[in-house]
Order: C-alpha cells, then sequence, then structure tokens
C-alpha cells in the first residue's frame, strides 16, 4: 500500500484490478482495509477484489484463487483520521507494518509458492520519525533478510542501470567506491542478467567514475586504481563486459543499444539519464536480497494524492518485472 | 581546421560548403591550405572555395567578399608526412599555430567587422607535447583575451547546459564549488540567457550537487552552505530561476520543456544526460571570453579520418550558433 495520504494505494488499485496485470499473478495486497476499499472502488470499480483481515495460516502457506486481488490488512493503527496528500505518524506507523508483514510473508517463499514483493511508496522521514534509522524500504529489507550487500538497479523501457554507491554525499563517493564493492556490484548484476536484460549475454557498461574517464590519470586515478583492475578481473568469467567508459559515452551508446546495462559509479551519474527517459514507467529493483523485490521508481507524490490522475504504469511494470524475476528462477537473486 | 589528421578539414569543408551555411556569413578557414583544398576538393568540390595564403592585412580589417569561403594558412609547419587518423607532433603544432592565428584575427572584431571563432577538435595530449600546459581551447582562449573566468555551455537541439566545474576528478568537486564561482557561472549563463535559449526570460534549472539534492542535510551540506544562498541572491535580479533540483528531476523537466537551461554542478553530471540527447548535434560555446567561441561537441575521431562519413551536423550547428551569438550583439559576450 506504501503511505496512506500518498498515491500508493491509487496506484495499487489500478494496477492489480487492471486486464494486462490480473492474470500475471495472485495479488495480496498488504494494507490498511478501509484505505484500500475506497481506493479499489474509486480506481477499479469492478476489480472483483476480496478484502482478507488476517486469517492467513502461515504456517501453511497461503490458500488463494487465482487471477483475483486480495487485501490483507495486519491490524494495528487507526487511520481514520489520515487526509490524503497530508504525511501523518498514523500513516507512517501503518506503512511501515505493511512492510514488516509483507516481508515476514516474503519468507514463506519456496518452489511450491514463489513469492515477490513489490513496495508502494512511503515517506522516509515520516516513517523515521516512527522508527529511528529507517532509511528506506531497501535498507529495511536488507537487514530484515540479513543480506550482506544489496545492489540498486533500475530498469526503464529505454535504460537499466545499477549504481555502486547510493543515497550519500558526492564528497563521500571516492572514498566508498572500493574494489571489493564494484566487484560485488558487478557480479550481481552479472547473475541476475537475463531477468535484468531479457538476454543471455548482454554488454554490460561500467561508467568511469571522473570526466573523460579520467584521460589516463589525468583528471582521477580511481579509474586506474579501481575499475578497470576490477574489470579485469572478472572479464575472465564474463567477457561482455566493458569499461571504464566515460559516462557521457555510455548512456549515449546505451540509448542507441550498443549497452544493455550500465553500472555507474554513483547516484546522479545513473539516475538523471535514467529519469529522463524512463521517469514514467521506471522500477527499482533490489539485486541480492535472496528475494525478488521491484518498486516503481518514483514517491508519495503527495500533491496528486487521491486525485485519480496518478499513473499505475510504473507499478504495473514493477509487477511484471517482478513476476518476470520470479519466472527466471531463485537462481538469480542472490 | 583543427587537427589535420582528424575529421576536423572534412567537417569544416562539408560545412562552410553546405548551402544552408554559407549565407550565413563570410568564412576564413584558418587551416593547412594542402589540407584544406583536399578536404574541400573531397568533399565539396564545387564549393567555390578560394585559398588566401596570408595576404589579410590586419591593420585594414578583412576585405572578403559575402558568400565565400577562404582558406588563410598561417603558415609555418609541414605537412607532407600527416597520415589521416594519426596524431603527430607536427599536426599537433599546425593546430595549435592555426588557433593562434584564429585568436589574433579575432582581436580584430568591431561592430563594423563582427567576427566570431569556431574550433574545430584537436588532440589535446599531442599539443600539450609540442606547448606544455596546453588544456583545451577553452583555456588557451581564457588566457590569450586575459577573461577572468569563463562557462562551459552546452547547446543541442534537446537540451541546453551549462556546467560550474569541468574537467577535475570528482574527488575535487565539493572543494572547487564555491559561491562565488557558481554565482559568476549563473550571472554568465543569465547575461546570455537570450543567445542560449532564444527566450527573453528562460527558466533556468540549478542542480543541487548531492543526490536527492541532500534532502534538507541528510545526504551533503552543499545545497544548504552553497548552491540555495547563491540561488536567493540572485532571484532578485533574474527571477527565472529555480533549485537547486535533484538532478534526476532537472534533466526531466528540461526534456519535458519546463526548463530552457541547466545548469550542472560538475561535468558528467550535465554531459551525461547531454550527450544522450544531443551527441550528434551538441555544440560547445564559451561564456565569458568577451568573444564569441564555439566548437562542435565532439572529438577529433581519428577512427574515421578522410573517411568521408564524418558527420557535420555538430560543425554546423556550432556555426549557427556563432552566427546568431554575433546577432544578439555584443552585449551578451561577456
Amino acid at each position: 500500500m506504501g503511505d496512506p495520504a500518498g498515491i500508493g494505494p491509487e496506484i495499487t488499485a489500478k494496477a492489480t484490478a487492471s486486464q494486462d496485470i490480473r492474470g500475471l499473478a495472485v495479488f495480496v495486497v498488504i494494507g490498511d482495509k478501509a484505505v484500500m476499499q475506497r481506493a479499489f472502488s474509486e480506481n477499479a470499480p469492478r476489480g472483483g477484489v476480496r478484502c482478507v483481515h488476517a486469517g492467513i495460516d502461515e504456517a501453511d502457506g497461503l490458500a488463494l484463487e487465482e487471477g483475483r486481488v486480495y487485501v490483507l490488512d495486519p491490524g494495528g493503527g487507526d487511520l481514520a483520521g489520515i487526509t490524503p496528500g497530508r504525511p501523518s505518524p498514523e500513516g507512517a506507523r501503518k506503512a511501515l507494518l505493511c512492510i514488516e508483514r509483507a516481508a515476514s510473508l516474503l519468507e514463506l517463499h519456496d518452489k511450491d509458492h514463489p513469492m515477490a514483493m513489490v513496495t508502494s511508496p512511503v515517506d522516509k522521514k515520516e516513517i523515521s520519525g516512527v522508527r529511528a534509522g529507517f532509511a528506506g524500504h531497501t535498507e529495511f529489507l536488507q537487514e530484515y533478510f540479513h543480506a550482506e550487500m544489496t545492489t540498486m538497479l533500475l530498469a526503464g523501457d529505454t535504460l537499466k542501470v545499477a549504481t555502486v554507491t547510493r543515497h550519500i554525499p558526492i564528497r563521500e563517493v571516492p572514498r566508498q567506491l572500493t574494489r571489493e564493492l564494484l566487484e560485488k556490484t558487478i557480479a550481481q548484476v552479472i547473475d541476475n542478467r537475463a531477468m535484468i536484460s531479457g538476454k543471455d549475454r548482454p554488454v554490460i557498461g561500467v561508467c568511469a567514475l571522473n570526466p573523460h574517464a579520467g584521460e589516463g590519470g589525468k583528471i582521477g586515478t580511481e579509474e586506474i586504481d579501481v575499475i578497470t583492475p576490477v574489470i579485469g578481473s572478472l572479464r575472465g568469467s564474463y567477457g561482455y563486459i566493458k569499461g571504464p567508459l566515460p559516462a557521457d559515452v555510455a548512456f549515449y551508446q546505451a540509448l542507441k543499444g550498443e549497452i544493455d546495462i550500465v553500472i555507474s559509479m554513483y547516484h546522479d551519474q545513473g539516475l538523471g539519464p535514467f529519469k529522463m527517459m524512463d521517469f514514467d514507467n521506471g522500477v527499482n529493483m533490489t539485486l541480492g536480497l535472496g528475494h525478488v523485490r521491484t518498486s516503481p521508481d518514483h514517491g508519495t507524490a503527495f500533491d496528486i494524492a487521491a486525485r485519480r490522475v496518478a499513473s499505475s504504469r510504473s507499478m504495473e511494470n514493477a509487477i511484471r518485472l517482478a513476476v518476470n524475476a520470479l519466472t527466471a528462477g531463485a537462481s538469480g537473486l542472490k
């Protein structure tokens, strides 16, 4: 559901009730019963949604009918006072309860009951007021599933981009960009390449850190010290990798189809080009959790909440990518 | 001409001889006579090019016929041994002589004889072997014209982008990003806004340095300490300026037409999105020289030199922008 005062309930209802999406899986929306009932009746009046309160037997797994959408309310929280567009501690608390419930359900995943998690946007600041240190879905789930490290992957109609460092100041980037981190990030992308790109041997383009790829050490040395050695060491096991490429070359080649997946060294290097092209359809995927987790690549959009104008395109793509990932098999999830 | 072994001679010949461009100005190609004659005969056999050796009287200015293309050879250098595609000290030396000659001609600029300089790509490394410390056209001209500071502006069909810091390592960016530098950069863009955007009141979007514009200080403090105060101080004199914007929002809005000129804090933040969209047509312009100087935004392309496949589109756009800048008047050049 995400934050109940954002566009999460609306895009969840629109996406899961749409004809294109409904047949892909059994959907269980973890959310507030009243909020989600309203969202479904406003945005998908004939969606055939059944509200399940809490009657799922976790020991036996889920016994659900194909092609239906269920709402599971984890209980707790009182959202009577919630106003669309206004973040609140009550809304944040409920959103957090939903994430926790979804994560616990995900542990029931096995090969007979494949499960994926698709998250809706939350207000990090509001949740961190309720749960100190909450830094986002990705960090929460990384800790929950005891994952050593994860990679943020952005998948859009035009570009597929992974970032090595994430939400840190630019001044911290050179320090955090170690051989170890870079190697593990590229390895996670290589492991998941088929799911990300739909190809067995996609071309992976690794960006440089510095302008013009450092011009042989004249504009920074990280290409020589960190990036080139890591690419060299990985090329033995996967040949379709190139770099370090100047970022302004890598994205141009990606747009022309010469590179399938771009690995950027830091947030804006990857997200600038990515969001320019795929703002409305982009999907965020976390690699390395041991479970499939995707999310639309946009925020709560409080300014347009409950106006029934939000696009569910990114949410629909997040669902499609999650289903594809399950189909590609658990082998690609580590 | 640029480096004689690169695509400079070819794109210069193609562009100046093309019907669309020829009528815009009188063109004087500063280059090697033999190299340029070959380039014109191969790429524009009916271009009507007259080769002028060195007979221009700098005291009286240039007496040239409208609608013709001249070649002015500054003399010096022996290019008999030059092979297309192979950079050499001889080629670099001649390219440098041409730049110096062009800069000295530019000093003849006055309101009756408006002049602009359009540079062709050179090999910086090769020239710096001939002239220690040569860092590129921009830096050379900045010193030549005693300009206190200049701004690199990239103009393409899709995006217009200025960068605050340029060819420096990422680790140096936060240190070099001072209030003074930012203020002067934005001021130069404001001064030249009509020429850049074709509008009186273009919307100027200023990027943040850090991801998510620093999230209120949680991801870096430069937005609070440097960028926001500068924007605030400039808004009084020019109201159509906004920021600091997360880079992944700024370029998305620019692509949608909501921002006319983006100011990026560092090279890849701006050039990644810019080159992705405008690689083939982009133009580089130097603001603050006191003279108009543009150049195609690509390199020497030694790999395709003299194969007659190079696109002159970016060179043609560089010429168009230079002519527009002269038309907009010298007021916009400081």
